[in-house]
């Protein structure tokens, strides 16, 4: 199942078929007809998983309810049921009801217990979900499943992305070999109306709910929560991590262990690579942009840094101009609540160009380099904040006049 | 010097001369030819002031310079020097020798002492202000100075506003009658590269410069920090209050008093009439939108939803559109970091419209008298927490088409 294809923007490699897990993508019509808009993801029994859910007081109903099933069942769920076209969100108790319902109804189809199969939706907020749609699709999504349909059930999660977004990693330990597939989609908080960023992970190793929850929590740290188009938070944000077990004799349980040094490896680096290529695709993003800030006397500041700079949106629209307007970065720097910073010891660059030290423009600056390094499509813009050996990055895109037509124009 | 005139959306009112303070405004040529670019406001000696000066640690070389000087001079100011064209901002320590140098002429011409001069500027920012060109203006600015040049002096003071911005109040206390008049400029946050946000008031009342400074602000916290437009904070930002005590006959220092009472009151009325002609004048703004937000269990809560909102960027798309798009609502108040916020109690509004409550759409919303009331020109988003008895509003414009190309063009 692996495309070898070179293009990976248009063609990502498809993950590993992964023991254990088996997957399915059907075309239900809750939304749009001849799309695939259901999918489903069956682990094996004793399988172990962890999720990180969005922080939005207003969650999404399938949110609440997917929160509280996996707590019932011990972390051990069977499935997980994800629908596109409708978000289920904004639509109070009878939205709880239907996620329930359609909980009840897979796992009785299973002969799995409801607490055991995790709900998840992403679509247009504010509308029923069409339940009898898609609970008449549950029999052929079932028997549709296979280990092999990690392609179709990336392509199947997607909403307003324009590509699927996927990826595996092979990591050993102990002389056995493993593997770890992700799919994930979101068009970065950016496209549409709250677009729901959604992960789903799965790896054949043996690992405990309480070491996958720790090593999934530093992950998503590093990767998930630190890109960002314009700020805004879905209400339906999940990112979940199964591990089979199914490849493994024993199951591991000591965050120190080589195991787990090997696979927190691998899924750092496989949720930064899914990361960004929800930053990529964002529509109406005409850039990259990496914001890397060091120099800090703590990583927290220069995350503060960091997200100032990829929130404002002056410094967005000059990205987008390819304008190194280094006074609108000095400004985000400024107001980004640092505690006495000495701003003559600050510097900023454009790749390995400094364009501004000692709270002014270099004196080398020279304007027509730099507005060729910030109209490339990928760019970095590092700060140097002269105070300390802390850094950290955070991925953006542009402001553009396709933000605005797209999110002005989407629910028409 | 009042102009009666209706039209107040481009012939504000000018203000009232004020005892003890002169203008005037000159064409020096710094940025353009033929435009009033320099503006000066003498105070009658013994003049009180307070100012409040921007927090961005990228502050300007004048606001630096100013900072200063009002702590030198005991707070008592003769002189406000005003330049546009040229933020004299990300110019080092060769901007703050050239923002002294021009206070030091200023001085020598007028026979004051340099810290009675206090400098600010606003414009281009990481150029060399053209210092020639602004100390040759000095002699024909001070011969042209007289009560009568408000007017003048809010055109003087423009960089990319479509308009001036001035105001006045008159308010009385133990049978005496005062005069506050003010100008402000910047097209609120939200136009031009950084736009600064100025204002100068005064009045004719004597009043300490301790009480001055507190009634100043409490003013300016429920004004001019309660506009927004896209988040960016200026590293001009100054407002300054000053107090020539011309029509006194002792000097006022209770804050209890009847006349701090009316002038407190005079002030923030005053300053939240210019605050929102920032708002109403940002370019690219196509609606001007009070975000009111109620129910609060303290007022910062009020606060931080509010400017949730109105930072929101996809809210800020959909007010463009005339989208009702209340999920954009629901997750930017879901977001907004309130701890236990129990979502069924929240109720969103557009004006007296209920479009959402319980967590979900209104049982009765009608979606075309929202979408009406969205595409008005003006419009209240008003949210009701409903877990508590407080409340704020913040002001705030759209995010359209021309706010990108205004901001990804002003450089070229």
């Amino acid at each position: 199942m692996r495309d070898e294809s070179k293009d990976s923007g248009t063609s990502p490699l498809s993950p590993l078929a992964v023991a254990g897990v088996t997957l399915a993508a059907v075309k239900a019509g809750i939304r749009y007809p001849d799309r695939l808009d259901l999918v489903a993801l069956s682990f094996a029994p004793g399988t172990t998983a962890a999720a990180v859910f969005t922080k939005n007081a207003f969650c999404a109903a399938p949110v609440t309810v997917a929160r509280e099933h996996l707590r019932s069942c011990g972390s051990k769920p069977r499935l997980l049921l994800i629908n596109t076209g409708n978000a289920n969100a904004g639509t109070g108790e009878p939205g709880i009801a239907v996620a329930r319902r359609c909980c009840d109804e897979a796992a009785a189809a299973l002969g799995i217990s409801s607490t055991e199969v995790l709900p998840f939706s992403t679509g247009v907020i504010g509308e029923d979900l069409p339940v009898d749609r898609l609970l008449s699709s549950l029999p052929a999504l079932f028997a549709a499943r296979s280990e092999q349909q990690w392609g179709a059930a990336a392509q199947g999660i997607l909403t307003t992305d324009t590509r699927p977004k996927s990826g595996f990693r092979e990591f050993t330990a102990g002389g056995h070999s493993y593997v770890l597939s992700g799919i994930a989609k979101g068009a970065g908080m950016l496209r549409p109306n709250m677009a729901t960023m959604l992960a789903f992970l799965a790896t054949d190793a043996a690992i405990s709910e309480v070491v996958l929850d720790t090593v999934l929590h530093k992950a998503v740290e590093s990767s998930f929560h630190r890109i960002t188009v314009d700020g805004d938070t879905s209400t339906n944000d999940a990112v979940v991590l199964a591990a089979t077990g199914a490849s493994s004799d024993s199951l591991c349980d000591d965050l120190n262990s080589e195991l787990v040094h090997a696979f927190s490896e691998a899924l750092e680096s496989l949720c930064l690579e899914l990361a960004q290529s929800l930053v990529r695709d964002g529509e109406g993003a005409s850039k990259f942009v990496e914001v890397a800030v060091s120099g800090g006397a703590d990583e927290a500041e220069c995350l503060a840094v960091a997200f100032t700079i990829a929130h404002s949106p002056l410094v967005k629209t000059a990205l987008f101009a390819g304008d190194p307007n280094w006074g609108r970065l000095l400004a985000a720097i400024g107001r980004a609540g640092l505690s006495d910073l000495d701003v003559t010891g600050v510097r900023i660059q454009i790749d390995d160009l400094t364009i501004a030290e000692n709270g002014a423009r270099a004196l080398d600056y020279d304007e027509s380099a730099a507005a060729a390094l910030m109209s490339q499509k990928e760019l970095t813009v590092g700060v140097d904040l002269g105070r300390g050996e802390q850094r950290a990055s955070v991925w953006t895109s542009d402001l553009s006049y396709d933000y605005v037509r797209i999110n002005a124009e989407y629910r028409s």
